[in-house]
């Protein structure tokens, strides 16, 4: 008899959208790897690239600690932001991957050693050990270079043309992972500047093609202005499949419930809008799609050093998000 | 029957002084308690304290590494200095105390989880949690503020006026320490601006007066210019005694063979010189000494980014002196 793992998932994508998944997932299956975006370029993060060759630790943080089984007080310590003087806007946690990157020689052995440290249950794998930008290519020939130059810029396509400087080498440890393994989950995240930049990585296309894991996208709640502006679940689908290119979505997991009008105007005035879905074009499409409420009824209380960017209020609930994904495991 | 324990030890002192004795002194000895200077404001340490009102690590971090027996590379983390940037000249270790004494409310608190991810034997004991500044009061009344400024400083008097400010109030774990201990050790390290603001703290006059555990003192190598120029073992041991007050040192430590001529060469054009040991004097005092080859033949290679003062070439051997400390309590 083979040894009982439990169920081998993967989840691709950023910092927060994965997360909101990797928090509540963590309690359903033990063998779970994160495959994290490595193009962040902003903020602490964009600090320790610039100035000490770093690569970028935040969004591995984020999912470290997502995935942390030690007290709140390491889990707090990660997270931590100094707020006066030359470390101001520094996470703890970066400075740790970084000093640990430079005193290891290497990321992947620094996000290991923090792994073991946090006690992390499953793994955490930056999804290339490339030192990589993402760059835009406009229609009109305009370049634009860098996730975070890229974040707040107004998209002159509806199918950007995205690529990776230099062409980004798929991590093995990403590669064997998701070959694998029974079921591959896509995390919510900004399509263009989070998960695209994840799903571009040389190599990942053939993992997918190659792997017989259920692939599964948990679709964004709602729009980002200048960039998916009136993209319902399908345009979301259509995008991600175009960045895969080999493998088709098996499943995709949307919120069907309206998040409240006082919320949606909060939204609206920031021309951000709820993610709909179209039944007439779902009619017509491979992928079984799951609609749910999925909106979480916590809004969560942060000190202003917590969180650099306001945190968003329609979010993922993280537990709704998990037992959606091992039902389709289990389905 | 009661339970082992084997010796109960503190040593007494700031950083690499009592490094140096920790390092071996934790193969001879289990239940060892560092009680450590918290005067510092230079570097890295005074960084933080200016800027983020933190306590100072520096000291304390050294101490916690020394007792680590986690593998070389927490070690090397917990030294690590940031070599450019806006981080340049910080140590890691300084960081990770700083963050967890901001998200755990208590530097005491921190010291301990720091601690424990060390995986130390023994325990590291901020000597007050009190936030002090050094001052010195020249003859003339001209005041020099904090250990920064008094460390550059040359002393007009040989029994210099130093206070904290504002009065220190010491850790009550380490009156504990002190009142149970079998043996204290005061480490060697800067007379006026290491020893003398740990001893000075309110509060350890009187642990030392009540403990029964025998007093060591291990002497300086090599006097510091401007401050302790021509001092021999007894004059140090002198003002050691003028700090404590109410308890003599029972035994002196100190190095009876010379340096070669051409490390002493070197010293004498920085203006330092061995410490010499007078017999003639000895006889007439309390206290036992104990003269032993004690410098070590090591001299250390570090990379300039770990080390910014340069580092001492003659220096105490660890074990021997971890040695001669446990020959005492046998004894």
């Amino acid at each position: 008899m083979a040894a009982v793992t439990g169920p081998k998932v993967v989840v691709i994508g950023a910092g927060t959208g994965t997360f909101t998944i990797l928090s509540a997932l963590k309690y359903y299956a033990r063998d779970i790897t994160a495959i994290v975006n490595m193009s962040d370029d902003g903020g602490s993060t964009g600090v320790l690239r610039d100035e000490l060759g770093a690569l970028p630790p935040g969004d591995v943080r984020q999912c470290l600690v997502a995935l942390s089984e030690s007290d709140e007080k390491m889990r707090n310590l990660f997270n931590y932001r100094f707020d006066e003087g030359a470390l101001e806007g520094h996470s703890f946690g970066n400075l740790f991957l970084t000093a640990l990157e430079k005193t290891t020689g290497s990321f992947g052995e620094a996000v290991k050693t923090a792994g073991d440290i946090l006690k992390i249950s499953g793994q955490v794998v930056p999804v290339t050990l490339s030192n990589i930008k993402l760059v835009l290519t406009e229609p009109g020939g305009e370049v634009i270079k860098g996730e975070y130059q890229i974040v707040q810029h107004t998209f002159k396509s509806s199918r950007p043309n995205l690529s990776l400087e230099p062409a980004a080498k798929l991590n093995p440890e990403a590669k064997a992972a998701i070959e694998n393994a029974d079921i591959v989950v896509i995390a919510p995240g900004n399509l263009y500047t989070s998960l695209a930049p994840t799903l571009m990585v040389g190599g990942i296309s053939e993992a997918l093609a190659a792997t017989s894991a259920k692939l599964v996208y948990v679709s964004n709640l709602v729009t980002k202005p200048g960039q998916t502006d009136g993209f319902k679940v399908h345009d979301y689908v259509r995008e991600i499949e175009r960045f895969i290119g080999s493998k088709t979505v098996d499943y995709v997991i949307y919120n069907e419930v309206k998040p409240s009008s006082a919320l949606l105007k909060k939204y609206a005035q920031a021309g951000e809008y709820a993610v709909e879905f179209d039944q007439t074009v779902f009619e017509k499409s491979r992928y079984q799609a799951i609609g749910a409420d999925l909106i979480s009824g916590n809004i969560p209380k942060l000190k202003a050093s917590e969180q650099r960017i306001p945190r968003t209020l329609i979010r993922h609930d993280s537990d709704k998000v998990a037992r959606l994904i091992m039902r389709i495991y289990f389905s």
